[in-house]
């Protein structure tokens, strides 16, 4: 059993909620190895935590305890959840957050609704369920607590909707699926799944653009829009040292539309 | 003996007085587990990094060596502290950094004056105690060494003016102890106390306004001033989606009266 | 052997890069204990994580194991390198980041250039040898694997630049090697070999001024232009609690003279 706990939220520096949820850890379990994955995910932005997640949690080895509060319903009925999938277990609300990282881990997957208060802090607030509850079923588990005592298996969760890339004929039709730091929009269309690296790209409808294809950024000019495979497979519109989100305008869930030769 | 050593520092990510303090330990006692808790208080904010260890602490288990290092005095003649408090080790300097802490965690509390420079390194600058004075001598509690041979006992140590919340009758008279990222306004006064939720709220001797009482933020509406229960049981004043601090024009230390009914 | 494994980068929060890697690492070594540097070095900015790493790695114990990944030039025919140091290992691409750092560390070096997939993972993209390379070359060092494994002795890398500061007579000259977050600049010219503290500066060839030495801040007045010892013993130029570096029109690789007495 390993006694790794990842711990991602978007609770940022400065408050001390992550360094409170750290506390309950290494209180219950001394012996924890807590690892920071970012605090900074946009407030309650739980797209950008599922794409980040769902990225980031398939390298970690089996056994590892992976916690997220990105938790903008908290305090209402949405449920908190444990899952387990391909072998991690994931800790955090009922709100889609691990919908990309189940789908990445595979079977098996077992879904299950947090229901035994003692694993829980002894009072629970209305506003603070990283502490209160995710952080002690986090310590438990890395402890080697069997799961099934946790709360029964549920049918179902919150599943956030993605859409595949389509093709038809030269052309590919997709979505943004995540914007980093400097405005690379990285689609969901797969890279390998091109025909020709002859590129024309049009953004949320608008006009269409030639997006020269590149290796590497260091490939391309200053300024220039061009596309290349991002490091997980897709197809990555970026304006060289500029930002291609305000340049095109797009952002999460945009329509990429992309004409091959 | 816990070999738990946290980090709360106002340096940033720019410059390598983080990682310097790391190594610094790590070369001391290579089975160091290092925690970081936050490298972002804002500089030189006292109060701020008060509250925020005040919080915090009181989660981790006995033994952990806590050391904060927001020094606006270093290379002045301010003290070099490591206190006992509770059964946890803190270690900073003696500017009322650890006012609340100290208070949460509770007797026994011993403060001792570090003296003995062959806990330090070699030489000591006069601008970074953190690297020369804190990180060695958290090392070497880490490493389990007899705090009695680190420096003599003093009677006091500079403590923040903290002001208690008041209340007669309907009404509640506090201050604002932090203000978070988000512009909410955490206030000193106890939400347990409160005799209603009906409440208007005046911050800074402004106009009296509507607060409604709220389980959570998804129960208020976009851009409404709400009160609620802070997850460390406070009356928190908010500004949903907004910032209560622009708002009411609030900071750390504004009065705060509540009339609950 | 250490398992000691810290990371800096320039990924920053917003994208899974840094958790990707650690996931590598931990995968390949669940008992790695890794340690955050920084992961805020400005985009693509090798002077700057040159000065970061030579400034904060010597700290560290020998045998741990530092990567970073300010990797402009990825992808493109740049090495990838691994560094032996004074009994530490440096991991990341050819291209001087670590030009400091060895100097630091001294003798004995030997430069490797990473050549043996069978340590890398099984395909290497074109943009994120951080994850394909990296990191889990560093995963095996840190389980004991010998470097001679991984690659030939090569018998030079890339160096940066940097020069020396001169003195003739009451003159220094030298150049700003580093710009802090609070815009303080510190210099090349070792605080040591003042002849006096009656200090005149002029930076970038502007008009020389008055640059009263203190011992630190706190002994200056607000907005005051001062120079001081850094804390790694260079003469820092400072306004307080202002910026010099606006207030002077300087960064680094500026020219700084410095007129004693």
């Amino acid at each position: 059993m390993s006694s790794l706990v990842t711990l991602t939220t978007d609770f940022g520096d400065a408050s001390p909620y992550v360094a409170v949820m750290k506390g309950v850890i290494l209180s219950l379990n001394p012996s924890a190895r807590l690892v920071d994955l970012s605090h900074h995910i946009p407030p309650q932005d739980i797209r950008h935590a599922d794409y980040y997640l769902g990225t980031a949690i398939p390298f970690f080895p089996k056994g590892t305890v992976h916690v997220a509060v990105i938790d903008p319903g908290v305090g209402s009925d949405r449920h908190p959840l444990l899952i387990e999938a391909g072998g991690r277990f994931l800790v955090g609300p009922d709100n889609g957050v691990f919908t990309r990282a189940v789908k990445a881990l595979g079977k098996p997957v077992r879904v299950r609704r947090l229901s035994e208060p003692r694993f829980w802090r002894p009072t629970v607030s209305d506003t603070f369920h990283g502490r209160d509850v995710f952080a002690p079923v986090a310590a438990h588990l890395s402890l080697g607590t069997d799961p099934a005592q946790m709360g029964p298996v549920v049918g179902e969760m919150v599943e956030l909707k993605t859409c595949s890339a389509v093709c038809w004929g030269s052309r590919r039709a997709g979505e943004v699926q995540f914007v980093d730091e400097f405005g690379n929009l990285i689609t969901n269309i797969p890279a390998a799944q091109l025909k020709s690296h002859a590129l024309r790209v049009s953004v949320g409808g608008a006009e269409t653009l030639a997006a020269r294809w590149v290796r590497t950024y260091s490939d391309a000019a200053q300024g220039e829009v061009v596309s290349l495979a991002s490091s997980d497979g897709f197809v990555e519109v970026a304006v060289v040292n500029g930002s291609a989100a305000s340049r095109l305008g797009a952002g999460v869930g945009s329509a990429v539309e992309l004409h091959c030769g």
